[in-house]
C-alpha cells in the first residue's frame, strides 16, 4: 500500500532560485492528492515525475498566491492534454467565483467537469469521503480565511488466518464479510465469529497539513496523533514579532503543535527566503519535538507502513 | 554598449520538462525590457540571474495564458521585494481591467505605481521612446488580439574625431553640438561643420518579437531589416493544417517573414510539445532562411554590435 507524500516545494511568497511556493502531492494508493498550487507547480509535477492524470483532487489551503497561482495554468494544461475525468477543487470562497471569471477572462472552455467546493466553517469538517481515505478541513489563524487539511486512510479489511479458510470451509462471501468485522451465519444457525477467523487489520496512517496560520491553542486538537504533519515554519525564533504580526509561525510554534498533538513526524515548509538553509529551523524545532525535518522540493516520505 | 536577448522559455502552451512557456528579457544598455511573461518566468529570472530591479517595462503579446500567467505573481513578488520605482505593463485589453480585478481578489495594494498601457490599433505604433530606444507595436493575427513589439536602438551621437578637438580647439558644448550633428556656429561667424570633427556613429541596433501568429503577407513590413527576428515556430511542416487552423506558423512560415523583411538573423520558439527536437524545424525553416536558430532557455543572443 502507497501513503506516501511529495514536496514540490518549500517557499513561503517569495520564491528562491532553489525553492518553489507550496505545494505537496499525496499518493494513497496510487491516488494522487494535490494540496496547495503555487507557480511553477506544474513544472514542478513533471520534474518529478508525478502522474497529471492521477490527480482528482486539489485541496487549495488559502487565496494567496503562492498557494494558488499554479491552478489556472494547470486547468489550462489539463484542457490542452484532453483531459475528460471530473475534477474536484477544494478552496475557501470566493474561489469558485475567481475561477469562474478566470476561464470568462481568458475564453477558456474546459473540455472536463470542475466541481469547486467551497470550504468553510469554525470547526473540523469531513469533505470527502471514498473508499480508502476520508479528508477533513478544519480552519486555521492566517490574516484571510485558511483550512488544513487531514488525509485519513480507512481502516483496511482485517487480516484473514490463512489456515481458517480451509478448516471452516469458507466461502468468498464469508471471507468478505470476516475481513469486514462481521460474524458468519451460516444455515442452520452455526455462527463464526470473525475473531476467531481474522487478526486485526494493520493500523490506518493518517497526513495532515497546516499552511498557512499562526500558532494558537486549539490547533493540536485538529491533528491528533497524525502520522505526519506538516506544519509551516515561515520564520525562526529571531522573527517571531514578524511572524505574530503577519499571522505565520515559527518552527519552535510548529514544533509546539506537533508536540501537544503527540503526532509521530513533523516536517517544515514555507521557509522565508531570509533562512538560505533551514538548519536554525529545524534546531529550533526539535528542542520542542525531536522528529522533526526540514521539507525540501522532490523528496518524498513514506507515511507510516 | 549592451542589446542583447536573454531567451527564458520556448514553449508554447504546454510546457515541457525542459521547456517553459514564452518569455524574453532584452537588455538595451543596461535596462531590461520583458516581453512576455508566461508561468514560472520569476523563477526563470533567478535561475538565469537577470535582475529584477533593472526591469521597468513590460510588453505582453496576447491575454492567452502562456504568455501572461506569470504576471501577477511576478507584481506580487516586487511587492513583497519592497518596490519602489514605477512599472509599465503594455498589453491589449482587457489587461488593465483583469489586473485590477485580479489585484482586488487578492486584496493586494501595490507599494509601486503599475501603469497598464492598453496595445491597439490596426498598424505599427511608437509606444515608448525614451534616450536609448523606441519600441514599436505591431497587429499579428491570432485567434484573439495579440501584438508584436519591434525595439529600435536610437541613433547614438557621432564619434569625435580625437585630434580636430584640439585643432579647433573646441569646448564640451561644442563637442556636444558636433555629436548630435549640428554646425558649430562660434561668435563672429566661424562655422564648423559637424562633418569636418565627427565620424558617422555606429549602426542601431534592432530586435523584432512576433508571437502568437499565423503567417501573413504584411508582417514582413513591420519588421524589415532587423538585426534579430524572434519568431513563433510552432509547428512544422507535418503540422501546417493545425497552423493554419488555430493561427499559428510553422518553422517554414516564420523562415519566410524573416526572407521577406531581409532581416539578419532569425530565431524560432514557442515550440509545440511534440517536437522533442527542434532539429526538424530548424531544416525546414534553413531552406528559406539560412541564419536561422532554434531559441533555448537561457541562451543570451548579443544582437548587432
Amino acid at each position: 500500500m502507497a501513503f506516501r507524500l511529495t514536496i514540490l516545494g518549500t517557499s513561503s511568497a517569495l520564491p528562491t532560485s532553489d525553492r518553489y511556493p507550496t505545494a505537496h502531492v499525496l499518493n494513497v494508493h496510487e491516488r494522487l492528492f494535490l494540496i496547495d498550487c503555487g507557480e511553477g507547480t506544474q513544472m514542478q509535477m513533471r520534474r518529478w515525475k508525478i502522474r497529471f492524470g492521477k490527480i482528482n483532487h486539489i485541496f487549495i489551503s488559502h487565496l494567496h498566491g503562492d498557494h494558488f497561482f499554479g491552478v489556472y495554468p494547470l486547468l489550462s494544461t489539463y484542457n490542452l492534454m484532453g483531459r475528460k475525468t471530473p475534477l474536484h477543487l477544494y478552496a475557501p470562497a470566493p474561489a469558485e467565483a475567481m475561477i469562474a471569471r478566470h476561464l470568462a477572462d481568458f475564453d477558456i472552455n474546459l473540455g472536463y467537469e470542475l466541481t469547486v467546493h467551497t470550504v468553510a466553517g469554525r470547526s473540523m469538517k469531513s469533505i470527502l469521503d471514498d473508499r480508502r481515505v476520508e479528508v477533513f478541513s478544519f480552519p486555521l489563524k492566517h490574516r484571510i480565511p485558511s483550512y488544513g487539511y487531514l488525509f485519513r486512510e480507512k481502516t483496511p479489511d482485517r487480516n484473514m488466518i490463512r489456515e481458517k479458510i480451509e478448516e471452516f470451509g469458507l466461502t468468498v462471501e464469508e471471507i468478505g464479510m470476516a475481513r469486514k468485522g462481521k460474524d458468519i451465519i451460516r444455515e442452520g444457525g452455526e455462527i463464526i465469529p470473525f475473531i476467531d477467523v481474522t487478526l486485526v487489520p494493520r493500523q490506518t496512517v493518517s497526513y495532515a497539513f497546516c499552511s498557512d496560520t499562526g500558532w494558537f491553542r486549539k490547533l493540536s486538537s485538529y491533528v491528533t496523533g497524525v502520522d505526519l504533519l506538516y506544519h509551516e515554519a515561515t520564520f525562526g525564533d529571531d522573527n517571531e514579532a514578524l511572524a505574530l504580526k503577519t499571522r505565520h509561525s515559527t518552527a519552535r510554534h510548529a514544533a509546539t503543535v506537533a508536540h501537544d498533538a503527540g503526532v509521530k513526524r513533523l516536517l517544515l515548509g514555507h521557509f522565508s527566503a531570509r533562512y538560505r538553509s533551514t538548519a536554525q529551523l529545524e534546531e529550533e524545532a526539535r528542542q520542542v519535538f525531536p522528529e522533526t525535518e526540514a521539507a525540501r522540493e522532490g523528496i518524498t516520505y513514506e507515511i507510516g507502513g
